[in-house]
């Protein structure tokens, strides 16, 4: 079962079988403050750089986020989404905490678009899931609730199971909720991995959806994070992972990522890779 | 169920929730001229420097191979079985295809090794598994027989279940075979990584034995073969793979593993990986 995201000119489909998508997380001005102070001044051209590279380094989807504080949230996320639309092709990830910027971004944006994200707390799955629905998007559901983040994958399972119900009743297809597993840091929470590779091979095999996860989170506050993430995601793919959000402009998840694909059997013929390789030998 | 080996000094506990076993696998003429003509002369010096290297690299068991064309292999192999075991203290894996050089490496060496391998072949299992029961070893069991390599799952899983039945039968206990699924080249046969993920893990789970394999043979044939191996091993892992005859010296896969391991939440408090990281910061 795929979920299908469009741009005007482009379609990308998530789903087991298919390649992973790499949904590029760079446009986003936390902890990033000069991003941060020219995107509320109205100025885009870091974002619009930010979106053409992620594409050239091969993000299928681009997530956008404009979480400034106390600036003008829904007004600057639909203008980077506009921005971002005039230069790259490819379909985005409306990415805020704000029921009001979402709308904004929505509204803005061309195409079927990804909402990120939902909870499931009761107040966000009526704020949110209208909205999806309004404009035919489809929409991250993170596996948290009124209750908290669990530890105990069952409870998440079930925080999954809810967000789907939910999304159903709203008139959501399942196949345009993408559920995120949340990722824990392993440094933290020894079972933070095992624990990812039980509930996306569960979500997958119970009910059927597709899952997304942040792939940087699980290395925080270790050294050499960037080869900790390049063993993880191959990991998370291999137990059924079908995206993730994170940086393509790192060359070693990249990898990481396009050999998945290869014993995924999901390259065909290696082309994905062998074209990768020549594009660096090139370059 | 730990399958277990052991030198004079050093003992090394092959099993789920344990960290990955690294065999190193560059004790092995085939393909090296220069250590073939070596070996052949009675020169060992490359052996035990690839010895100690190996296990500075990390390698907690090698693997010692002497197929020379025309040598005598059975001297030979014991020889350089003595040589090794005078200057490393790891376990050691004897590797032959010929059945009086296994018996003359068993002799030669001291603690309990691993023999590889058997196959499901019935005149190999008449001839090996008598030596491995005799010299209380474990054994490494591919999942090929008479009719050649499978490329049939099921069939592969049909062929593990023949060789610990056939071990069983000759009193060697279950947790003393190391199931090899096989390694196909991915870029020959697309399912080559899917299907061994699913072998591994039924393996475990139907049969409760511990699985090894060759993790450089995958990428044969593709470019940038060190970055597909660092991928590949973490999926094996994932899947339950449990230790690999490879290359300790290539920094990717070593890493990968490592971080396999972090993943697996088999590095307690993830002291591998940050003492990895502090040495090779020192270095």
């Amino acid at each position: 079962m795929d979920t299908i995201l469009t741009s005007p000119t482009c379609t990308v489909r998530i789903g087991p079988g298919r390649p992973f998508v790499m949904i590029g997380e760079r446009i986003n001005p936390t902890g990033r403050r000069l991003l941060a102070e020219e995107m509320a001044a109205g100025n885009f051209d870091r974002v619009v750089a930010d979106a053409i590279a992620q594409v050239a380094a091969g993000a299928q989807v681009l997530d956008v986020n404009a979480g400034i504080p106390l600036a003008d949230e829904p007004a600057i996320l639909a203008e980077a989404i506009r921005r971002v639309q005039q230069v790259v092709p490819v379909p985005l990830s409306i990415d805020s905490s704000v029921v009001d910027a979402l709308a904004a971004g929505l509204q803005a944006c061309r195409g079927k678009a990804l909402v990120n994200s939902v909870t499931g707390e009761d107040a966000r799955l009526e704020a949110v899931l209208p909205l999806v629905r309004e404009y035919g998007a489809a929409v991250i559901g993170i596996t948290n609730d009124d209750s908290g983040i669990s530890e105990d994958p069952d409870e998440r399972f079930r925080v999954a199971q809810k967000i789907i119900a939910r999304a159903e009743s709203f008139g959501i297809p399942r196949e345009d909720v993408l559920i995120d597993p949340l990722t824990m840091p392993i440094g933290a929470v020894p079972t933070a991995g095992t624990s990812l590779f039980a509930l996306v091979r569960r979500v997958r095999a119970e009910l059927g959806v597709n899952t997304v996860c942040g792939a940087s989170n699980v290395s925080f506050g270790l050294p050499d994070r960037a080869a900790l993430n390049a063993a993880f995601l191959p990991m998370a793919i291999a137990a059924g992972l079908t995206a993730a959000i994170t940086n393509p402009l790192q060359e070693s998840l990249r990898k990481a990522i396009l050999a998945a694909d290869v014993f995924m059997g999901v390259d065909e013929n290696c082309l994905a890779w062998l074209a990768a390789h020549r594009a660096r030998a090139g370059a």
